[in-house]
């Protein structure tokens, strides 16, 4: 494996295996598979997550990693080609990317979408031509679009909680949050439930519905896969004996990159924080789930995320374990 | 051992046993005993020593680490419960905790006291609510009122030192600090020289009295161990024939949490700065403690900081060889 | 190896014996050569290629490192000897120092010019007080004159490159920035292509003559290696049949420490940009080389950064491989 960028690179029968294998160095830890082996980890975004079980997994199997960002006392970073760099950035990541790269065995980067364009967004412009600098197998630690490890995770989650693939109902739906975030978890969710196989609906208030590649893409993966999807506005349509509910909030994309046509938007929408009542005609044992991390009384109810139905600290304890089959695969000789 | 929070929680025979293993892991390196274990570092609060000492002592063992702390580029967390988190912050302390925690084989927190309400502070109720959210084993890495590591370390230090523990005299003595700090050092301090059965003094102006639970479960300890514990403002009385002089500065404790009533009490006592005079009557090798950082000038004079006196950067050294000792039992099958 | 301050401490045979030893590391991997060991890493000044390269070093040998520096949230560093600490500061390096080290079996510091007085730059004053506290064996990750790290590995990339030591000829120029840079790279790159015995030319503006206890010492080595140095202003007689520039910004030496100076000088120079014309009458073949951090456009044009003549993503990567030597030799038992 050379890049893991996106989930759905991968037949579901390799995402099975990869799975697979996760699950064999949750029973048997392999403690040095991966001695003298290297990861290099570049964040060009904030993290928690991403930054602590990247290095756990390193560890747990033997190898190591380091972390570069630029909020520690390093020269400043230039992204913009071409430039005559007489302003303060000392250094062009043109020059960053290949060196961090070349202490490593494999890089992880984390590069959030500048949501001014949507089309450049959905195309990952901005990621592709971080990629395009490193020359050693690399991982998407979450793009403009992409958040593989965070769906690997999820599916990971859902079938340690024996959820059902095909016929398993599970509701992606729009919640609120003061800010206007990234398409690049519900892109990824969407389609990793898709291709899971399992009955997805989108559920998202007018002006925030996903971009059509991406649900083109996730229709494409659940008729392959014995699944579909749709999408409403309707919470009780959407609901009706749903196995999960995997909330997130994001942008408009019909006021993608205006900032105030998504605040106008936005601001009516303070009701969609999952609560008990969303939950009526829902399956009993309805899920909970969120990539973290999320605002407590904003997003979910403070109920929800400290009752039973939450699972979100698996979801995160997972990102390790998949995290883990990821580098196994793609560097163990 | 499932926690290290306190170390009077320990009898004096396991603390001996603690250092012990210390001394034996100091003669005889065990460079396998921790391979892949990983230990999370959450820090709350500042550090210097406890930083490096906890991922060097992870190293030598053969395991790990991993450090989160608020100054890295995460997403800012709250602490406050039940809060709408509609402001800055983006995460809450009650994912963030078990999260990190999940990663890890065990947990390292420090969260410095408040310092607004001393039966709070006493009770160590921020450190046992971010310690109830973790599932692993838990060490207590500074709280409020604790710190164990540094007690254990210290304690080391005297033994290495050969000071004697029953018949020998320990001084803990406030020292002038711009600042008011907090009692987790002094309150420690206090119970480890009782606990390792010293005849103990502590010396302090009016105003700066050790907390009177403190005080007691020090004497209980001292009269379990064959030492014994009091206290005085007087500062040639509290010097006769002392082993040891162990400053630190906290908080007033009749003005807590009162600033202006701290500083008023504070700012006529520039003069408990530890300089030769003190030791006139003291035991011609009397030693000079402290757990760093320290204000030259400010708390002590530069020439007994750099004189023979001195064994801070051997105390400072022994945080790391307690905490190895600590992290075999705790994390050694 | 106790020391690893000033490649020209060590003879060429003993350089040479040491790029064998990287060499050899790079063909034959040792992933436990330093089980056990750790590596205290202390920045006083930016960093990202040292901060990297160390840590992916060691562990590629099985060892492992910490960082500290000030930007990290610890007390703050004060620095001033004989001061008293009644500011910000709550940590003095007098203590800092030797504690980080004691908990590593080496320790590398990095401590940039203070550029204020050039005797006491030249003299290395500020790194050697520094590295007088520490009890363990020293690496001078760059300090106020010297860069050994980035010479060994320059050296080694021309070994690489099959670039002639005897007879090659090596320019080092200065290039223009908008600020004024150490002299800690021009230093150790002149006395390093000096000792490698290659013909070398110092191309610099007037009022940015490197010192002439530099000039003296390069000359030096060269007689000794079979190699020589001269300076010269004039770009086209310098470039003459060149297999290297190597170029770099640095401070006026004339205005030391004087910025407006220094500017006054400096503003009149920003043709001092590297680019193609400049190679019309050097070897057809002949490499750019930097250290990097480079700032595109105003040191160097993109094109040559980006054309076959750079090897600056090379030297970069041979930190680490030059570093790994080092740090075999110095703790492998």
């Amino acid at each position: 494996m050379k890049r893991f960028n996106d989930l759905t690179d991968f037949s579901t029968q390799e995402i099975k295996s990869l799975l697979k294998l996760a699950s064999r160095l949750e029973q048997k830890p392999e403690p040095r598979a991966l001695e003298g082996k290297v990861l290099s980890l570049l964040f060009l975004s904030p993290s928690l997550r991403t930054l602590a079980s990247f290095q756990a997994a390193m560890s747990k199997l033997g190898g190591s990693s380091f972390v570069i960002s630029p909020d520690m006392s390093i020269h400043g970073l230039e992204t913009r080609p071409g430039i005559v760099m007489d302003g303060e950035a000392a250094e062009h990541i043109r020059e960053a990317v290949p060196v961090i790269a070349s202490y490593g065995d494999a890089i992880g980067i984390r590069a959030f979408a500048e949501r001014k364009n949507l089309e450049q967004d959905l195309a990952d412009r901005e990621f592709e031509s971080l990629a395009s600098l490193a020359n050693v197998p690399l991982i998407n630690m979450e793009s403009a679009i992409q958040h593989p490890c965070q769906s690997l995770a999820d599916w990971k989650t859902m079938d340690d909680l024996k959820i059902p693939s095909n016929g398993g109902r599970f509701v992606l739906s729009w919640a609120y949050h003061p800010k206007a975030l990234p398409l690049a978890v519900p892109s990824s969710t969407v389609r990793m439930a898709a291709q899971r196989g399992m009955d997805v609906v989108v559920l998202r208030p007018p002006g925030f519905e996903l971009p059509s590649k991406i649900m083109q893409d996730a229709k494409r993966l659940a008729t392959e896969n014995g699944g579909n999807v749709s999408e409403t506005d309707n919470r009780h349509e959407a609901m009706e004996g749903a196995n999960v509910i995997y909330a997130k909030s994001w942008s408009s994309t019909s006021h993608y990159g205006d900032r105030l046509g998504d605040q106008a938007l936005r601001e009516n929408l303070l009701d969609w924080c999952v609560d008990e009542p969303w939950f009526d005609n829902s399956r009993e044992d309805c899920r909970f789930m969120h990539c973290l991390p999320v605002r407590r009384g904003v997003v979910v109810a403070d109920r929800i995320l400290d009752g039973p139905r939450s699972v979100v600290i698996q979801e995160a304890n997972n990102r390790m374990k998949a995290q883990m089959a990821v580098l196994h695969r793609m560097l163990k000789g």
